[in-house]
């Protein structure tokens, strides 16, 4: 395969690529007329009866798709996800991909999509990155709706008694919008409501986009809905939306932002793009219907988790498969020699350099990672994502280092070669989980302390000595075990960059302690946040958005979207 | 035609409907396959395309569908405006129909739709009123986005001198959500912004919206939006979008929503649904780019514009038809013998008694509207939309009171019998087409004075005998004209009770002043807004919204919605 790839950007690549129309990959997975609509001429949305009628039909094998911890120097976990779906394609299997979809805020914001990339992509790529079927729209709108409801609810007489200083509820944008941070409502005289303070989030972090992607079914979605802390009363007694009475409409509003979406990848395998949850203060994954469904209708799904697989895997494993009732048939561990080496100490501007005492200083990230996953009883590959800077022996020595842990590492080149640079991975997955053993178990039981959650997930997943809870931390853990919330998984949130609390501590930090500041609840999602640090849930502009070269030709093509 | 209509609630006729698939109507339409795109089974996009390959072909009739000042009796012009579309398919017409989008605002508040009602609705009517194509939730992001850039761009050092005071740009919901009519943004230190005060309109009073109506093409959309006035500098010299140089970025978000949307009444006369500006501060009609697409694949367009005849007329046939360069063809305008006993002093609770002198009274208010089209030059009918507790003599005397004004009256039944309801009234628009003279001008030129404009509108359409301005609105006045505003149309926000600035004054006020109290800038869009009165830009939820009601059932169908 030659490709002359120097000119050409992900848009492009994107724009010149033949999409199958949407009905002929609807057929391709043997859907019937009436299980999907057309959005757009290549976009669907797949019915939530087809679940019910394949009740019975055995799930394919379900890949999930993790990495080493991030870093500027790039891993290209979601491009190596879209790769491996084609190779697979490639190499004879029924495959899907499941993906989350992404945000429209730091797309305006910083240069970047969150589609894949090169010739591993999925399509259509402006329509995914903007508007998409509008689904981020309904859970904005409801989200607002509900603080709307709120608001109302105590203007008008506050019969629920609820404490204006203790409104968690907040609203959202799907923007990056710093200067809705933290704002004074209600302004302007008894007319007008209730003067108090607030703020936005950004959408993909609203509680309602966790629940969306942790729903079972319709029902599901209300009985979760209905479960959300919007306040505490004056008495600091939880306030829900059951107490407002708004979990129909809300619902309502939902009812078909829930069916999974239905797009393909430049190479025409059937992907699924649904549902794009924070990954600190939630649990970073699609849907759960959205890889149910995908399972359902393949025979291989390869989907992904967000961030490095402390926080990702580890999610995805502990709380949305548990929710599912998922059992993964293996996990791909997307590893790249570069952010290896930055692991080891090697500043960005000199990656290019072969430096194997670096690399071999930073697979001790990726031995961690490694063993978080053996932990979890499941077996692994370690797909090496490869850059043209990469030398043979660099190469050569990671994969016998993880030879040492007696774990394959794949080369593959998707970005280039699109799913015939993952032919080998797809190869090496598909026999891996026909051979190896699973005996997948999740870490902790849901009947254990919220302090016993945390402290193994601190322990075994990030390697940390010891976890210290502050003093804010700790009543809080004993008022959520007194209103019965102490049986709910825990999701952590902590930087990304870092095995450790500290952004700055790479490759695999030993001795150091996690403290965990504050609890939140998201009862409705169902899981307790357990923050670690200060976390951004609103993110800025930078100086020169993005935005600035975007346009539209008079014809419609998105122009300068990436 | 006998139906059993007691128990049956507008969502219901409208569930039981059988639609046809949406490329049946596009096939009706004589639509290409590239033409249109679906949006689930029973919406479409149609391509701005078609505009141009039928360039050449004859436009067909446009009926302007307009009304008495409102009441809380009611009118039904919606509901004629459907009836009318489907009576004349009935005769053997090729019709389509071009509506306002609701706002799901209003909805989520009091209860009613905005997509006619009985056996005249547009459908599928759960879809039209939640969600629809997205089109709101385009118009609600790129107004946002722009309210991020603006703040972002002070943030980051304000190089364009913005003076944090005069920021005129405001932000958008598509809820009713008074707590955020008065806010103050931006607080918290250094990293989170600039503090302001600043608010939210509901998303159908954004300028955007405005825009999105008034744009003939991409191209023009993106020009509007370019010129948008966003705040004042230090030298409270205006500050545009060009200046932030985001009209390419917000055109991008809206290069969907800019395609209008086809649907069905519940007859299968194909109907556009397309933007819903506000009828006060901008000029309340559905797109142009609807009615002249509408205009191009039908030879009989039925639209409607929002209030009474002295808000929506004017504005459709000052504002739009000129930015349109649109010649409509005839007027309907609908009257209630309820509404008119209202205009001629009898209490709400006492509508059900005959009352002849009430009438002869209202019929005053009639009178006004009926001038003002004749002022316009063109041919005109009044629609009677009966109700039951209508008497014969009623009925008679309203007759003959329209003769005397060389005016056909005619009745129609097009709530509880479609468009068998409306055939006399189809009969009548397609003769009067045929024969009457049609003489359409403009009330004003646009090389007149803003002064000038506003008092033509106020002593031609409203029967005022002066018209006073405040010192700010003079002063407003003498600004615009300096910056090279004064060439653009007026569009006035008046209230739409009363042919005056009083609400309470129904009927036919004399001998009143209007006073203008403040011009605003909607340079985007191509007007000067007059304000007579506090306008409403964010409407607030009743103390038992609407919501509380609605719900979804297991399988996904809308419950309580109507």
């Amino acid at each position: 395969m030659t490709r002359s790839l120097e000119v050409k950007t992900d848009i492009e690549i994107a724009q010149q690529c033949i999409m199958k129309p949407i009905d002929e990959i609807a057929a391709q997975l043997n859907l019937e007329k009436d299980d999907w609509e057309p959005y757009g001429k290549f976009k669907a949305k797949i019915s939530l009866d087809v679940l019910d009628r394949l009740h019975n039909k055995q799930d394919g094998k379900v890949i999930l798709v993790t990495a080493i911890s991030p870093t500027p120097a790039g891993e290209g976990k979601s491009t190596v996800t879209v790769g491996l779906g084609q190779g697979l394609s490639k190499i004879g299997k029924k495959s899907m991909i499941a993906l989350r979809e992404p945000s429209l805020g730091p797309c305006m914001g910083i240069k970047g999509g969150a589609a894949g990339g090169g010739y591993s992509q999925v399509v259509p790529m402006e329509d995914i990155n903007l508007h998409f079927t509008g689904d981020f729209h309904a859970i904005t709108t409801a989200h607002n709706a509900l603080a709307a409801f709120l608001d109302n609810h105590i203007h008008q007489g506050n019969s629920l008694d609820i404490d204006v200083r203790r409104v968690t509820w907040k609203r959202v944008v799907d923007l990056n919008d710093r200067a809705l941070r933290q704002v004074v409502i209600g302004l302007g005289g008894p007319i007008q409501g209730v003067p108090r303070e607030s703020g936005f989030d950004i959408t993909v972090a609203s509680e309602i986009m966790a629940i969306l992607c942790l729903a079972n079914s319709l029902k599901d979605l209300k009985e979760r809905i209905s479960k959300i802390v919007v306040a505490y009363d004056y008495e600091q007694k939880p306030v829900t939306v059951k107490d407002l009475e708004v979990e129909g409409a809300l619902t309502l509003l939902l009812k078909d932002a829930l069916k999974p979406n239905l797009v393909q990848t430049l190479e025409n395998t059937p992907a699924i793009i649904h549902g794009g949850p924070f990954a600190n203060i939630a649990h970073g994954c699609n849907s759960i219907i959205a890889t149910k469904m995908a399972a359902k209708l393949s025979d291989y799904v390869v989907t992904e988790a967000g961030f490095g697989a402390d926080l990702g895997a580890e999610k995805f494993l502990n709380i949305k498969a548990r929710y599912a009732n998922l059992k993964p048939n293996l996990v791909v561990v997307v590893a790249t020699i570069r952010a290896l080496k930055m692991h080891g100490g090697v500043p960005k501007d000199e990656l290019k350099q072969e430096n194997l005492e670096a690399l071999e200083r930073g697979m001790e990230n990726l031995r961690k990672h490694i063993e978080t996953i053996k932990a979890f009883g499941l077996p692994l590959v370690v797909a090496v994502n490869r850059f043209i800077t990469d030398t043979d022996a660099e190469v050569e020595l990671l994969q016998k280092l993880c030879e040492n842990e007696g774990t394959d590492a794949v080369l593959t080149e998707v970005w280039a070669k699109g799913g015939e640079g993952a032919v080998d991975l797809a190869e090496k997955v598909v026999s891996l989980i026909d051979e190896k053993e699973n005996n997948f178990n999740y870490l902790y039981p849901l009947s254990t302390t919220i302090q016993n959650k945390i402290e193994t997930i601190a322990k075994t997943v990030y390697g940390a000595s010891m976890v210290e809870f502050t003093i804010k931390a700790k009543n809080q853990m004993l008022q959520f075990e007194e209103e019965g919330w102490g049986k709910l998984p825990v999701c952590m949130a902590k930087t990304q960059y870092s095995l450790s609390d500290d952004p700055n501590k790479l490759g695999r930090p030993e001795g150091f302690t996690i403290t965990v500041r504050e609890l939140r609840p998201s009862i409705g999602a169902g899981f307790i946040v357990a923050l670690t640090g200060d976390v951004m849930t609103m993110p800025g502009l930078p100086k020169q958005p993005a935005a600035l070269k975007m346009d539209v030709s008079e014809n419609g093509k998105a122009l300068g979207l990436f």
